[in-house]
Formats: C-alpha cells, sequence, structure tokens
C-alpha cells in the first residue's frame, strides 16, 4: 500500500507539444497535472510516439515458428526476431501482421486471432504491441522488403525457441514477451490435454 | 535464408548528431554506411539513447514476488510492475536493481545476481535492460521516492503473477520479458526436482 493508503497518483494531460520528428517517430512534451490525495502539482513529462506495434507468433503446418534476422540500427546487431513492424493508420493489428508476416518473409498463414495485448514501455512510449498468432504458415512469394531492409528467415521448433531464449540469443524484449504468450497458450494446451 | 544467401546486410555508423533532449532520453541521428553483399548504401536512422534498464525480480522469503502499482506518463494509465529504473552512469546492474528495489518498496535482498539481459527495442533504443533477480527480501525501510514518484507495493504468488499475465493486468512488455526469463528459472526448478 503506498503510505497515503488513496492508491497512487495519477495525472492528466493537458497540452501535448512536438518537440523533435524523428520518421518513425517523434517526441513530444507531455504538460502534466496531478490533482487528488498526494496534492495539486504540474510537471512536464517527455513520450515517444509512434505508431503502434505488431509481432506475429507465425506456425508452420509442422509446428515450427518463423524467425528473422536482420541488423537492427540503434543496438548495431543481428537479432533473432519474430516478424513485426509497425500498424499503419486504421489498419486492424492481426491485418498488419499478416501483411508484416508477408513482406518479410513470403510466408502467408490460414488463420490468425489475436495472443496478448501490451504497452511497449508505458514509461516514454504512448503506443500498444499487439502479439497475433498466425497458424498453418506456408511460403507462397517472395520476400517484399523496404529499401534498406534486409531479413533471413529462420524455422526453429518451439524447444530450439526455448534454447535461444536461455542462451541469450533472442535478446529483444518486445519478442521475449510476445513468447510468453506463446509460453502460455502451449502451458494451456498441455494442461487441456492432460 | 536471404536471397544473397550472405546473411543479412550490416551496417555501420559513420556520424551521430544530436537531434533532441528530453531528461530521461536523447534522439540521436545515425549516419550510416552499408557494404559489401547487398551493395554500397548511405542513410540516416534515428536512435533514442537513455541510461540502461534495470527490472527486478524481487522474491520474499515466502516465494511472493514484488510488484509496484504506479502511473505511467506515456500511457496515461497505472500499470502494475516489478520495481525497476535507471542504471546510474558506472553502476552494476544488479546493485542498481537492489537500489531500485529499495527505494521504491522498502525491500532488502539477501541475495542478487542477473537473471537475463536484453535490448529493450534494438531498432530504436541503444540501451540494454538487465533482469536482476533478488531472494530474501524483506521490509525494513519506507519508501524514498523521488518527488513525482508514487508506488503502490503488492506481493503476489506465482500463480497470481500467471494470472495477471493471462487477464492482461500486466501489460508492460518489458516487464513480461523479465518475468519470461523468471517462468524459465522456475522450468528449470521444476525438471532438475522430478
Amino acid at each position: 500500500m503506498s503510505e497515503s493508503g488513496r492508491g497512487p497518483a495519477r495525472w492528466r494531460v493537458v497540452a501535448r507539444e512536438p518537440v523533435a520528428e524523428a520518421r518513425v517517430f517523434r517526441v513530444v512534451r507531455l504538460r502534466s497535472i496531478r490533482e487528488g490525495g498526494q496534492g495539486r502539482a504540474e510537471a512536464d513529462f517527455f513520450a515517444i510516439d509512434s505508431a503502434d506495434f505488431v509481432n506475429v507468433v507465425a506456425l508452420t503446418e509442422d509446428d515450427r515458428l518463423i524467425f528473422v534476422e536482420q541488423h537492427r540500427h540503434a543496438s548495431g546487431e543481428l537479432t533473432l526476431e519474430i516478424p513485426g513492424g509497425l500498424v499503419d493508420a486504421g489498419e486492424d493489428p492481426v491485418a498488419a501482421g499478416l501483411r508484416e508476416l508477408e513482406e518479410e518473409t513470403g510466408y502467408v498463414a490460414k488463420q490468425a486471432c489475436v495472443l496478448g495485448t501490451t504497452r511497449p514501455n508505458p514509461a516514454i512510449m504512448t503506443n500498444r504491441l499487439t502479439t497475433v498468432l498466425a497458424l498453418g504458415a506456408r511460403p507462397v512469394a517472395a520476400q517484399s522488403l523496404d529499401e534498406h531492409e534486409d531479413c533471413e528467415v529462420q524455422l526453429l521448433a518451439w524447444d530450439e525457441v526455448l534454447a535461444r531464449i536461455d542462451d541469450g540469443r533472442i535478446d529483444h524484449a518486445l519478442i521475449l514477451a510476445s513468447l510468453l504468450f506463446e509460453m502460455r497458450r502451449r502451458a494451456g494446451i498441455s494442461a487441456s490435454a492432460s
């Protein structure tokens, strides 16, 4: 319990002012006010506006997960990730996930649904991350990458995924969050089968 | 495989230029060059520089996890998180985790170690996130919060943590990534006990 016993203080944003544009994101200053039990306060906080993210847990018919290996510019390293990207304005997250899956890997799925919805970083990012489950994925097309994109497709069985989590090869935190949902789904299937 | 068969293209940063300062992070422009098999290219990418993050999986002696509920300014929502924060310059991540644990909750642990190291978002953030495991945590002090910080402490048994992942109450992706490491640790203990 907080010392007040009234729950954590809440703030409301009274003004949003753009600070910097950076192509795929924008920095905004949030003029914010706290009212209520903890006393009135006024302060500025900075946040990053971005389109929503989508990650896709895509399974082939022989139950392998589709991964892509690609260079990431902020870390300067190659990462092993599940497919994903930005949700276009007005686009359904499941449709966005299937679009990114096909663009990055050439795979198309038979069925898809939302596996989980999260906040990538609610302290400094305003957007959401949806994890989509795509089943029965088959390679039907060539990759269709953006100008500076280059992905290498890898198919991994679930025990190989766990091994690469444990040895640190899969180390992108937002990918790990999406894989946690898949881990819970698999635990649910095991529980109902036993 | 990529069509080239040479692995994904890699880039190197040749210049870093600050674009905007936002207190806990800074936007930088990365002038980057790609060389090798995919052909030479030059482009600018934007990234967010921040101090490294630390999250703490802190267990009490009766095996409950310590959570804090707090308002997050970018999402405008209350979130249920494990303790964490920014690693100070030159600070050891385990020491940073124990410091954040004590400041946010008043709990002090008997033992601590690194549970996993990740990238919060290697596409746009340059920093790392370390997850620290802290054992034998006991309440010994009052909270010591920053001016605009207000956290409410909650203790949750592991099955309650899983229930709150499944119902979406715990939805901070970086917290989920840290909890995935704890899930793997518990799976390892179960496997070695059976």
